[in-house]
């Protein structure tokens, strides 16, 4: 039995706004169809940031839970995750949306750089995060931007703050932070492997890299972002 | 002709204090005694930290040119290299001390989670500092706490925010940052070798993992700390 790979659509994001391209669907019903469309092509997880009036990032749980029933509604059996991540909130507001129950949330375990500033995940933060995820049932997919995060996933599962097969998903494209490469690629999957051999994994391509971290991940057995 | 193994020995650091273990140096007078002896006994870098009359960690650059003249004078020849970490000042304060104009200063150029906090390298920081060094003719030790800021080091170096050959420390065994491991310690040196041929690199271990470090390092040919 192969192991199928699983395609997780990022319809919005966090910074591309209707300037940059005016098909960025940033309303709930625009997030809702484009994320049908991409479902009826194939794409299995939904990864879903919300946004303000003015298209800058949010963290509302009101407005994830309209996304969140809109693509329920829309797509049934699409696997549902929403960001946790530090572009839309600031501590544990970036939480908030946790108690809707989704399939699964972002998690990032270790700090980091940006283009512009520090990913700021502190210790206490992303311990209070997983906890929010264990009491909420919600699956967390590992955001490993740098390959200590992946050590660190490891930990925190065995030591009981994360739960079951580790999700994890090595970013690469982002400036300032880890670039696109594929020895660093293929040593986060020997490196996940040696240290949780039950782990799946996926691939992410900010930017111009995002096409071969695509190809690169099917082609080396590991899902992928789109 | 081989590579002779530079030993690094920091003396103070910015943590450890008399309560923890006596011997530990704090004032400028101590410090220097300190370092004179592990002079004395071959260590050729001396990585610098000041503190506080209540031993807490300072950036002032009064207390660093009283060291960096103790120890010029008590160890003649010996490299001074100053910390501009985190943990002694914020912002620009790390670097005031810059324009003493120390042999080597230390480089942080990521971010990371420290035990309990954010370790806060913003990138304009980063290029400040380095801007700085260049200025002030003061060599940088980059310290590579994750994978990353090899990467980092190196794109600094090839659009000139960094000259010359890289001095690279790679930092192993800070909770919540890189655990002390040997397959790591093998592919920074290997991911070194391959984007900074020229590059020297040394190995640290924080806590428990020192010794080991220090073994692997000089077995690998690398530089260490002590
Ligand atoms: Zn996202
Ligand atoms: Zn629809
Ligand atoms: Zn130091
Ligand atoms: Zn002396």
């Amino acid at each position: 039995m192969t192991n199928p790979c699983i395609l997780c659509v990022a319809i919005t994001g966090s910074v591309p706004r209707k300037e940059h391209n005016p098909a960025v669907p940033i309303t709930i019903s625009e997030q809702v169809e484009s994320t049908h469309a991409a479902f009826e092509a194939g794409a299995a997880i939904a990864h879903c940031h919300v946004r303000n009036e003015d298209e800058t990032p949010s963290a509302d749980p009101e407005k994830f839970g309209r996304l969140k029933e809109g693509i329920e509604a829309h797509c049934p059996g699409m696997i549902v995750q929403l960001s946790t991540g530090g572009r839309s909130g600031a501590g544990q507001a970036r939480g908030a949306m946790l108690s809707l129950r989704p399939d699964m949330a972002s998690l990032s375990v270790g700090s980091n750089n940006f283009p512009t500033r520090v990913y700021e995940n502190p210790p206490d933060l992303v311990d209070w995060l997983a906890s929010e995820m264990q009491t909420y049932g919600v699956m967390p997919e590992i955001e490993a931007f740098d390959l200590s995060h992946i050590f660190q996933a490891v930990k925190m599962q065995a030591d009981g703050r994360l739960k079951g097969p580790l999700y994890v998903q090595f970013v690469m494209g982002v400036k300032n932070a880890m670039p696109v490469d594929r020895e660093v690629l293929e040593f986060y999957i020997a490196t996940l492997k040696r240290l949780a051999p039950d782990a799946q994994w996926c691939g992410a391509g900010i930017g111009p890299g995002q096409i071969m971290m695509n190809e690169w991940s099917i082609a080396m057995g590991g899902h992928t972002r789109a």
